[in-house]
């Protein structure tokens, strides 16, 4: 694949074998259906994790800084309940952030349902990955994905350091 | 009450007895009569403090540590002023921060003027405490407050650890 | 000049004398068409340095600390290219935040485009200086400005401590 997307699920009760993973599934289809869009796109890895930082932290630093993958997707942890963790998890591992994509997914998910103002959701770049923390509900995972897709592809090309791609409004 | 609610005034002026609190009282009655909406939610404490660091940082502190508040706002300083440092008071004493409460208030009040671009505001969760800037102005202050209410009693119920609150959309 | 204003363009190519600056040329001229609107802004400093963080906030820190420029624009290295460092070199120096400057400039570029998203600029205060980060395009940045105008006069009053334009609901 062009580009590799790894995605985490954190979830306390998937992780405890007490639920279902709706969240990942719908994940991984929703990148492989968008792969061309993405610039050729495939999942190449997924975990399950409890609202935990440090085994958070423990996935996306092996995915970011050993595995090298372009792009890591978490999937949940990212409400106002105690165990919602992963904003903090993710904060602490960017080297750059990235306000506008969760512009974006606010944006669009404010259209949908005013509950889209309770995801904390973080965002930004470690080495050459895009990290990206996205809701656990699939449908609002989704519709944050949908956001994204009309610049993910140039963004996952810019931090490969295309330069062609650095002002594509004139590409 | 169900939900706890303390108010700030952060305000040089009313600190000095040097004008009247015409925010405290306004957002008091905000509160109050959107009680309901909010899950049972009564002002059960206010304060003045004039624009210092330190003082607003101790009320914050008292409110959120040791009276267990479920929701502090706090009323102006959220300008550009150089006395202006309610932000910068609240974003130390945070554990996690709530950027789609902010996004909600920025976004509703630059429909109603663009000086909303001027709030500096920030949100986020103490303990079980959910502390929200708002700014100086009334008028600016209650729409702030309306822009939140149709998330705010959830938001509320998850930082009490209330599962069935995780995904809202679903309820 | 009632306003006095800074402009910086940060580019490898356009300090390593490989391509010409078509940022800053422009954004000279966007201010100074837009003196009377800023309250008597002109363009007294103007600088091109590569994307290098120590050799963006040496350039800050004097027009800041020593030559106490009331606003300073930074245009480029706002992307997600390995070399796009001008966000991360500015953050390090504010004292205050100004997120709703960001979020107006966020929300105005989505509206031309999507690659709007892909913009990272940071933005606050620093003493008596507002620093904002502008994209390097020519044309998103002079778009930022535009979405600046209605307040930006406003802002650069109150950090000058004016009482009078903090409710400028009320003026
Ligand atoms: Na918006």
């Amino acid at each position: 694949a062009e580009i590799r997307v790894a995605v985490l699920t954190v979830s306390d009760t998937v992780a405890l074998g007490a639920g279902p993973d709706r969240s990942g599934p719908r994940a991984v289809s929703v990148v492989n259906s968008s792969s061309e869009r993405l610039g050729g796109a495939r999942v190449v890895a997924t975990a399950v994790v409890p609202d935990d930082v440090s085994k958070i932290k423990d996935v996306l630093l092996r995915w970011s800084d050993i595995d090298k993958m372009d792009l890591i997707l978490t999937l949940g942890g990212t409400g106002f309940t105690p165990r919602d963790v992963t904003p903090e998890a993710t904060k602490g591992l960017l080297e750059k952030e990235t306000p506008g994509l969760l512009h974006v997914m606010m944006q669009e998910s404010l259209k949908v349902t005013p509950f889209g103002m309770l995801s904390r959701s973080a965002a930004g770049i470690r080495g050459s990955s895009l990290i990206i923390n996205m809701p656990g509900n699939p449908n609002a995972a989704a519709e944050c994905m949908a956001a994204l897709l009309p610049a993910l592809k140039h963004a996952l090309k810019q931090i490969k350091g295309d330069k062609r791609e650095k002002h594509p409004r004139h590409v």
